[in-house]
């Protein structure tokens, strides 16, 4: 069944150790659109400026993502720069230009507005309590955030996740948001504002999931080589999301399998693994759904005991 | 079957943002004994001075370590003081004073050198080789190091580690090993080393067991408070090679089932995760084995898809 994006579309020039691109497909929305395409029919709404190149469009459309809600006005697509520590555990912004997305005021396509999934990108939590608000035949909704609202728009933020299914977030997110170190406290805290599922990326070192009766974990995959973790956790997020709407899960009917968002989980930690193969989105240009369940089969072999 | 373990006992003063304690029971040694003391029969080879108390030899006797081979001489037993960071991630040394384990010199009894497991704690390296080669039916060996030893006695490190079945050493050891900061890479390089097993700890992140054709990985155990970390890893060590020796585990003879040794580095992991939950050896003085194995059950459920 259908999922539907909002978020950011944009392009990058990034430099981690193995080289650098000036100009390359970036932006949450791409990146958790592409992702999730490998499992279900993604619609994604988002705003480009008359610079959007006509072969990046393509890309998306040859993933048979739904453009009808990405919206190209005049000026300049979102710029983003950023250069990565030689470990890549760390990366500096060198320059972030919002350009046409400073004014970016989701606009929801007649058709998008019954699907079922939504998977609301990291933007300001207003914007996101907007696009839910238009959601009439929502079964599982839920989003990202960022440190930035966090500190400087929470009242919004609690407003704005309190009534989604699912949060997820970073580690260090988590822990900023519940204002409590240990993550199985913190946790527990950001269950009590609403999302009934909260899912936390560790980067490299995997993510884990909670329900207040569930605990999973799972270990990040090893990779030979790290190219460039841009977009890894937007990645999971499309996989994550993408999995379930795939499957049909209904989690609000309350006769659902718990392993099914396990597996999840995993199949977000498989697609996050495959983004940092090659620079910005171009793993997705070969990547298959072969290549994918091989993955998904290779985290059972290297956890089970 | 039974175990001998060789490294240090020793008096700790402690500080976390918990609390703190003067002089408390630890060494490597120590940690190692007790954490597989509930898996076999333990046996260690260490030193300690004439103040070592009656009360903690009491506590190794009660869970029927044999202390044939710790030898008391005069003078001060090892004294380490250290205190750790706000999230528990850092510690730093006040004051290392090895008093008579400067002095060390392993002294295996007869009767421990027939016995068929044996881990060598951190010491020199040429030592291990010492105490190594004594052992005369061993089915499976192995131990730890430091950065100490692989800096500045990395040519005896390399002989004495050549021979070895298994290494047990945490990331940022192995990462210097190797001299290599990809961790898959890392452990390839390890391997060619020698050991046909490697596991590497990651702290609060788990644990990774390499073999040429292996990998296995388990996230770990989120605890609600951490006290204290200290002994954690060789508590980790113990569970790890107790488990081993009391399934009469033999690498050796080529036809093993490789989920005895996943099953071990959970139980390490779980013997890790009961060190942390009191000050210094503290927990061990009421834990049960069926403790362990309800938590050993845990792991399964928070790791099931």
């Amino acid at each position: 069944m259908s999922l539907v994006v909002i978020g950011s579309v944009a392009y990058d020039a990034i430099e981690t150790p193995h080289g650098k691109r000036e100009r390359t497909l970036g932006g949450s929305c791409t990146y958790i659109a592409l992702s999730a395409s490998y499992f279900t029919t993604t619609s994604i709404v988002g705003v480009v400026g008359d610079d959007f190149a006509a072969e990046d469009r393509a890309l998306l459309a040859s993933k048979k993502v739904d453009l009808e809600g990405l919206e190209q006005v005049p000026g300049k697509t979102f710029f983003w720069s950023g250069v990565y520590s030689a470990d890549m555990n760390d990366r500096q912004t060198l320059q972030t230009d919002l350009n046409v997305f400073a004014d970016f005021q989701p606009k929801l396509p007649a058709a998008y507005a019954k699907q079922p999934y939504l998977f609301l990108g990291n933007i300001q939590p207003t914007l996101q309590r907007g696009v839910q608000e238009q959601m009439s035949g929502a079964r599982f909704i839920g989003g990202d955030t960022m440190n930035l609202w966090i500190t400087h728009a929470r009242e919004e933020l609690l407003q704005t996740i309190k009534n989604w299914d699912f949060l997820l977030i970073n580690d260090s997110e988590a822990r900023m948001l519940a204002n409590e170190n240990n993550m199985r406290k913190a946790a527990a805290k950001i269950l009590d504002l609403g999302p009934g599922t909260l899912v936390i990326k560790r980067g490299e070192y995997g993510a884990m999931l909670f329900r207040r009766d569930t605990l999973f974990m799972v270990p990040g995959y090893l990779l030979d080589d790290v190219f460039d973790p841009t977009g890894a956790g937007d990645c999971f997020a499309g996989g994550f999301v993408g999995y379930l709407a795939q499957r049909g899960f209904d989690l609000r009917n309350g006769n659902f399998d718990i392993h099914e968002l396990h597996r999840a989980v995993i199949y977000g930690s498989v697609m996050g693994s495959f983004c940092c193969e090659q620079f910005g989105v171009e793993r997705f240009r070969d990547l298959t759904r072969k290549e994918i369940d091989n993955r998904f089969e290779e985290f059972r072999r290297f956890t089970a005991f």
